[in-house]
């Protein structure tokens, strides 16, 4: 926790890190190895408790799990000639040549020619265990293995046993490859950046840096001794409002001689208020961006000049968001909150498409076992943190990583499995938060419905994950419990009446409450017939009797549920009013929660502080996923996008065009009403689409798959185009 | 890891500090708390990763756990006036009264007048997050609640969560009571010694400081340039053996002035052996003598020279082997061993009754959630350890810690329980550590019985800890399982030929071995008839064709179970034998393993390296218990002493008299053939004892309870004297 304290001989710098890429390690560089999830978890704990709130430090409330301390690292090398190897060690260390202990703790070792085993042993408390080994061939990567308990116990004679039931895994890395900077020095890059405007107030100044965003502001020419106060707001009300703003520091300030300094703890904001007091000066402020170097892949333009801006906007909350992990908002909470992040890994897959993030949220969510808790405490984040494994192995192909994440997955899933009532339902129990969403007179009491379809949902990942993993046992047990629970939410929320599914059972008995959140999700998972959907469609989804939703966190769900049944056009319009609207209010980024129906200052309002809403939050940002699953309509079929299928639909709009990033390079899009241009780089697509006329096709055969419906084959590496007739 | 690397400005001299007493914390004055194992978790890592092997950093090979990083500490308190307190806080955290946060990160606060609720959040994760809180009644002890997830979510309008599932514990303490030395700086005193005698060897020279010993080398009057080797030894051999020694420093000088300094890691030696190269000089060595600051409540002596130095003797090696925790030697692994730890634990009720290193090293044993392996891999480790807590409420009448180690207790044995094979017994696994003790050709394979016996006791101790813990139905889940076990023990083991529990099952079958293991354990956790024991003792306690003991450690058992039978004057004289004949080789402390049919420096080899034998081992010091126990015969009969029993037993000597602690001072116990003296601090006694004639008994009446045997009750603070004529 560093926590800022202005003092001259304990001021501290910024160090500038720019040496960080974003892909993922090759085998014969060396990079940093740790065990899998340990940089993860340690680097969460280091990111969720720098949250303050007024100066007051706010660390998380659910369970925060360590590192192992205690790695054991090996590798066998088959060595043509002897190797001298580099060294270099986060931790107190050991390193055996075939189960030789040499001295101390040596810098350079040289492994003579031959087939021979290196190992190292880490302790480290304070920051994660890892290796950093550089030879020519020797080179630390994610093919080592490790443990973290050996049990390489002796005899009497001195003989090691050879009986170990150890497990051994392979190595957990990133893109660390400078020696010189260990896990624990790791820090995501800045870029100074001025403020766009500044104006006198008080005794002090208000700079206004143009729009939302994050950093380290620097303060230039400070001088004086005194309070040097700073207000930070993500809107000038809040930054203004000394009394109430979320975020401040409180600086002591004695400096005989003018300096610029930077304060040490970053925050969120668009405007900076500075008040000094005593004789205290400071000429102006500045700041350090800092931002997670990931590249820009997915894209999408559009005749519609707002919806461009949208997605832009969008993208740049995203962005704001995406930093050592998918955070959920940068003002206040900056934690890793699995519903939200969630959402961000869609986002991600149609935009920066960046797999280590991903990853990284994953294992710093679940942390380690046991499990005490559902994930940030919450019932409905337990799940999300399911479905965004298997999402992840379908739009990256990475099994690998299912397998090293699974043992995790199954002793969370034995953790729910644990809390079923006596009718193999969940339903609240102390310390179960169930969150669904922030609404007004949400009941979380009984069965709730939408809590069992992700349940449901999650059992079904979990028998994906295991068949992957290789348990077939698991997987038969998980599938067949998935079809029980399936079954039993149809006999036991389905409504003939109402149509739809009910909210919740309490005492046995369906209650008369009938909400979005289960119907929505229930069309997206595929688990209604085609007449139930329609139904839903009707009843519920665009029914103004039935409750709103007012935070884009579930309005995510709502579009994406109607999108999947074809109402892009009535989304687009959704869209622009939704997003729009806060766009006409002035937003630089989206928000936490936006209810049209509220006024000037009290869109600010939250929790019950006039600033406790986050204005950049990462849900805010789902026009990102929509536009290119929904509109560019790119989905993959089968894992990393080995078969991919594209079903432009413009919605109403004259034109667009864009690019779905995919592990292997981008699929691009362009479509109008007369033509649909296409070129991708992975695997084998087919684009569908409707046409009034025979569509003129080019580099392909087209096929008409049903009345007016065509379809032709893409094949990596080719550019299609089609002219054709669009269908109103 | 703090490890020795000699340079003129890293030049580390130790702290000395004299300020840690050994008694349990009172209400009223504050210490430092912590989340409950957690100091004592991270200082066992701290202590167990100081092994070294010849300059090698040398780790366990078991999983070590980590302290919380987060933890949340409260109390609430009723004051009359408003109260000026200070807060001491190990890592980041933040202050709330009554749920409100304060600023910054308070060095003192102010409680209003009234009921109100104090609490603090820490975060730390290279330290233990801990506090010290001190006004005139607020102050940091036991009492306080903590937890690692408070669950304390707010909802949309900033309500906090009214449901919460959180379990809050009592937090842990100790003695430390110095605010300014916080749970990290925690060291053990030292205190200065010199080397009894020096003598030149080639260009440097060797000291020898009497006996053995533990600490840190001070180097006096250093200078030069170039390498100094620090060679130690417990023997003098040792430390010549530049090439085989055990440990070693290898220090890199560049002193251009005399210069005395501290090395930074401890060892333990008798002898050191200095050799310098380059221009190095160096005037002389002495030693930071670094020890346990424990009481020394028990004692002995008695009409036998021998048998006092004996006990001297054991007591000197008991106290080196008294740290941070109990550990099994000094020079060589100074890890925490469960089997090692156990026999520790009895030896301290009858020397320094030390109730807090004895809760220490049971919950750095233990250590966290999940059990991915027996304790230290052992399985035989993992039944000493609840057998270890279950005697430590015998001795101590600690119930409170019973039921905080509770939880930890039942996880370990759901491990255990999970690896029955399909008759119920337990045999290896992978990952398992079949010990029973170092011996030629001790077969591990199959059924071994004596696993099973201590399975069976482990099952009993769990049972009366359910009962202690309010743990009804696991009490009687327990208890079932034990006797049925039990039983199952004599069907399969007892073997009628032979009259003795054979050592294991092969494919279901008894084996033809009988070893003494399993045999000694029956008798004294009382399993057998006395038929059963009777016959034991003849068939295999003494009987010179079963293999015999050569480790102290099961020398032990061997040595409770003859004196359980009433064997003292038998055990008397192997106790002179076999501890008198490693006095006779010349120890000063008591070895790990000793087999009179060694010769010369065969004695100092194990592990198939010729110093590879510790020489001080915590196991080699037992006459200290079965001389309290067995001999002055003073045994808990209800928890903490509240009743016991004493039955003097001479053996053969003349005269005997020593004290033996408890929880409320000591019993002393004086003997002779003609007279006892009793005087007791604690409880209701029995005094029992034979006399061919009728006793003559002051300050109590005696009575005969069966012919020649005479009770008389013991009341705390009554001198009493037996004037009687012992039975040969």
């Amino acid at each position: 926790m560093k926590y800022m304290r202005l003092n001259t001989p304990k001021f501290c710098l910024i160090l500038l890190l720019f040496c960080f890429g974003m892909q993922e390690v090759n085998a014969q560089k060396a990079s940093w190895i740790w065990y899998p999830g340990d940089f993860d978890i340690y680097m969460s704990n280091v990111m969720q408790n720098r949250r303050t709130e007024r100066g007051s430090f706010f660390p998380p409330f659910w369970k925060m799990d360590s590192h192992y301390v205690l790695v054991d690292f090996h590798k066998e090398f088959n060595l043509a000639a002897a190797e001298k190897v580099k060294l270099y060690v986060e931790g107190a260390y050991n390193v055996k040549i075939d189960g030789q202990a040499l001295f101390g703790f040596p810098k350079t070792i040289t492994i003579p020619a031959g087939k021979h085993k290196l190992s190292l042993k880490v302790y480290g408390q304070a920051n994660v265990p890892a290796i950093f080994v550089q030879g020519k061939t020797v080179v630390s990567d994610n093919t080592w293995l490790t443990t973290f308990e050996d049990k390489e116990w002796i005899d009497a004679s001195g003989k090691t046993s050879d009986k170990s039931g150890t497990t051994f895994v392979n190595a957990g890395t990133w893109n660390l490859t400078d020696p010189l900077t260990p896990p624990s020095k790791f820090k995501l890059p800045v870029t100074p950046m001025a403020a766009v405007k500044t104006e006198k107030n008080g005794a002090g100044f208000v700079s206004d840096f143009g729009k939302e965003t994050f950093g380290f502001v620097k303060l230039h020419g400070l001088r004086g001794k005194g309070k040097l106060m700073i207000y930070y707001g993500e809107s000038k009300e809040e930054a203004l409002s000394t009394d109430k703003c979320e975020t401040l520091d409180a600086l002591e300030i004695d400096l005989s001689m003018k300096k610029d300094s930077v304060i040490g703890l970053s925050k969120a904001f668009r405007y900076v208020n500075c008040q000094h007091e005593g004789s205290v000066s400071l000429d102006s402020i500045s700041m350090l961006y800092e931002y997670a170097p990931v590249a820009e892949k997915g894209s999408f333009k559009s005749s519609d000049v707002e919806l461009n801006k949208i997605y832009d906007v969008a993208k740049y909350t995203f962005q704001l968001n995406t930093r050592e992990f998918f955070i959920d908002g940068i003002k206040r909470d900056r934690w890793v909150w699995s519903g939200d992040a969630y959402q961000s890994y869609l986002m991600n897959y149609y935009s920066f498409f960046d797999a280590p993030t991903v990853k990284r949220t994953l294992w710093a969510q679940r942390g380690k076992d046991p499990v005490t808790a559902h994930i940030n405490t919450i019932m409905d984040y337990s799940f999300y943190w399911f479905l965004g494994i298997y999402d992840y192995y379908k739009f990256t192909g990475d099994e690998k990583f299912v397998s090293e994440i699974y043992p995790r997955m199954k002793s969370l899933m034995k953790y729910i499995n644990g809390r079923q009532n006596k009718n193999g339902l969940l339903e609240w129990m102390p310390g179960d938060w169930i969150f669904i969403d922030w609404a007004d007179k949400l009941s979380k009491e009984g069965e709730v419905s939408f809590e069992q379809l992700l349940y449901c949902r999650s059992l079904e990942t979990m028998a994906l994950c295991a068949n992957l993993a290789g348990d077939v046992a698991g997987a038969a047990a998980y599938t067949k419990h998935a079809a029980t629970l399936r079954t039993k939410i149809f006999d036991l929320y389905w409504n003939n009446d109402k149509q739809a599914l009910v909210h919740s059972r309490i005492d046995g008995r369906q209650t008369d409450n009938v909400t979005r959140y289960a119907n929505m999700f229930g069309i997206f998972f595929d688990y209604f017939t085609p007449a139930q959907k329609l139904a839903v469609k009707q009843h519920v989804l665009l029914n103004d009797n039935i409750n709103k939703i007012t935070t884009p966190y579930m309005r995510f769900y709502e579009l994406e549920a109607l999108c999947a049944m074809g109402e892009q056009a009535y989304v687009l319009k959704e869209m622009k009013s939704y997003w729009g609207g806060m766009l006409n209010l002035g937003a630089t980024s989206f928000w936490e929660e936006y209810n049209p129906a509220k006024k000037d200052t009290a869109h600010l309002a939250m929790y019950g502080r006039p600033f406790g809403k986050s204005l950049c939050h990462a849900w805010g940002a789902s026009p990102i996923y929509l536009l290119g699953k929904y509109y560019l309509g790119v989905k993959p079929l089968t894992a990393g996008y080995q078969t991919y299928i594209i079903e432009p639909s413009l919605g109403g709009l004259s034109w667009m065009e864009g690019k779905v990033p995919t592990p292997e390079g981008d699929i691009e899009v362009y479509c109008s009403n007369k033509e649909i241009k296409i070129s991708a780089a992975v695997g084998e697509g087919k684009l569908r689409f409707k046409s009034s006329s025979k569509p003129v096709v080019k580099n392909a055969t087209v096929t008409e798959i049903s009345k007016g419906l065509y379809e032709i084959v893409v094949k990596k590496g080719v550019d299609y185009s089609v002219k054709y007739a669009a269908v109103k």
